[in-house]
């Protein structure tokens, strides 16, 4: 059995009897039943994923995803290709935001070049290349569903690496100038939902800009016709390497039963697809913040989450899961530290 | 002149050029302009609180007002009044929401007694005691007007030494049984709201208890007919020593220039009448979290601020400002670490 369909054999649903035994504790903590809302509900998921009731936060990873998108060529970006590698490159160097934001809050970067076009000189990156770029996806697929399937794998194989180095809270990230242009895509080939409902201005396009974005997914889809029940033909016909590796993240997080940080909309589409191969993994994901992609909407009610945070964030690179891990952590030592009604005698 | 008016007259706008040069590094950092949103924002405004475009978080302190409130002789609250000086108790031996919460986030937690009706025997309880609780709203003012400028300054004081003992990032928390009553009575005569829109369950009342509460707050207010335009007679008529407290924190923190974080309901009720005294403290304040009460959706718009977290927490205590201060160090971090494109040499 290939590893993909291995992993998405392995992923079970949460432990309901752990799930129970946490509530228990939730309500002997000194506060009005349910008072710390979302804290609870995350405690209560964390220990449906583990088993264990008390659960602490060992190791701290983002895992983001780079590869660059053919689609570019259609003026469906406001920032030129080479700009992929450039991101990458700062986030190696600790430049960028999610770097930043991922030192402070406790979190490994790993970088993981799946389709980049061109090179980095860092031994920091993890050196996956499948190809050098996508096609462009008004003109035909992205990429072979075997380059698809390699690239979901790619992703399973950094995680399961990543999570035997002793990383038990995972976040997704990205870098790929043109992928909003390719999650939108996937999301549409997906849902069939209005373009207009899905489709945002990415890093910041203008109108006549976004009025074009929407006419080349539209295209790009009639012209590859994905296949909506099967979200790795969609990937490989309308997506793009880093999705692929990103729903290969969220999988293998499920498979190994270790929660993991959805962060804006192209991290939102990469969990969607996951969903739809499996449906039980969304209950090891965690949505971090709202995105201002309007995609983001739709995702979060397709997957029935909501975010906790509302920054106004719109730069990717999983800064978003960088800030949600500390509400994370804070739901573990809630969990532990708390008292008890019965600690003070009531 | 007396410490309040002091405070009120020491309080002056942000410092716009600050502001303006921090926005010129914020544009210059390695991103689309605006990206990172609410991070943003709140550096623009540490910049105009200190006057420095780089700050750094030296000293994080949550600041409890606790009192008792003899309104809850009205059947408003849930929970009979001795839980006040238990959950005082709690924070002070570490095991309560706010104290696991903000040891997480590095933060001091200082428990004032500023009316509790018992006494607590722990050295680390900073004993201010004005009356043991107040009087009950429904048959008469909560305190005298001498007794609400002495809670507002007492807050102040125990700010400045927060502040002179090196805290440059203050949060406000309370306890105090029946203050979702006394807080929805000071917004009402604030702002003559329909009370449907302004009153909660707060810890968690019947339908039944919801309407007892909404009468007793009417009650309240037609009876001790607190004048709208003098925010200082409104607590004393049908407020609380926590709100007055938390008023003087709100003063104390925008006359020293210190930013300071609203937490939940009451919190915002406090900051909504340190605003009227003083209009310009509004920009010292950052908004936490979302409140689960109706009428912090007024306060909100009252004060024209957004939440950052949504968290459907309803504990109090200051809960919400300890998981906030992580972001807006997060912000501080952002500004002084991520690179910029003259740093790539673009």
């Amino acid at each position: 059995m290939s590893l993909l369909n291995q992993t998405i054999a392995r992923i079970t649903p949460l432990d309901t009897k752990a799930m129970e035994e946490a509530q228990k504790r939730l309500d002997s903590l000194l506060k009005p039943q349910g008072s710390l809302g979302r804290l609870e509900s995350i405690a209560r998921q964390l220990a449906g994923i583990t088993g264990k009731i008390q659960n602490k936060v060992e190791g701290k990873a983002i895992i983001v995803m780079a590869g660059d998108n053919g689609v570019i060529e259609e003026s469906v970006s406001s920032y030129p290709k080479d700009v992929s590698k450039l991101v990458a490159e700062t986030m190696l160097t600790g430049l960028s935001g999610v770097a930043v934001l991922g030192k402070f809050e406790g979190a490994k970067i790993k970088v993981v070049d799946l389709g980049l076009d061109g090179d980095i000189d860092n031994p920091a990156l993890i050196k996956r290349k499948i190809k050098r770029g996508t096609g462009n996806i008004a003109k035909g697929p992205a990429m072979t569903r075997d380059e698809a399937i390699r690239a979901i794998e790619t992703g399973i194989e950094i995680t399961n690496l990543a999570i035997d180095e002793g990383t038990n809270l995972v976040g997704t990230g990205e870098v790929g100038i043109g992928n909003t242009t390719t999650s939108s895509a996937v999301l549409y080939a997906l849902t069939k939902e209005s373009l207009d409902l899905l489709v945002g201005r990415g890093a910041g396009l203008s109108d006549e800009g976004l009025a074009n974005k929407k006419a080349i997914i539209k295209k790009a889809v009639e012209l590859n016709k994905p296949d909506p029940e099967d979200p790795v033909d969609v990937i490989a016909k309308v997506g793009g390497f880093d999705i692929a590796g990103m729903t290969g993240c969220f999988l293998a997080c499920a498979s190994r039963r270790v929660p993991v940080v959805i962060d804006g909309f192209i991290s939102g589409v990469a969990a969607l697809c996951a969903v739809r191969m499996k449906p039980e993994s969304r209950e090891y994901m965690i949505q971090s913040h709202g995105t201002e992609e309007p995609g983001g909407k739709i995702i979060h009610k397709l997957l029935d989450m909501e975010p906790m945070l509302f920054m106004k964030m719109r730069l990717g690179e999983g800064t978003g899961c960088a800030l949600a891990f500390n509400i994370i952590e804070a739901a573990t030592r809630m969990m532990s530290d708390m008292g008890t009604f019965a600690d003070i005698g009531m």
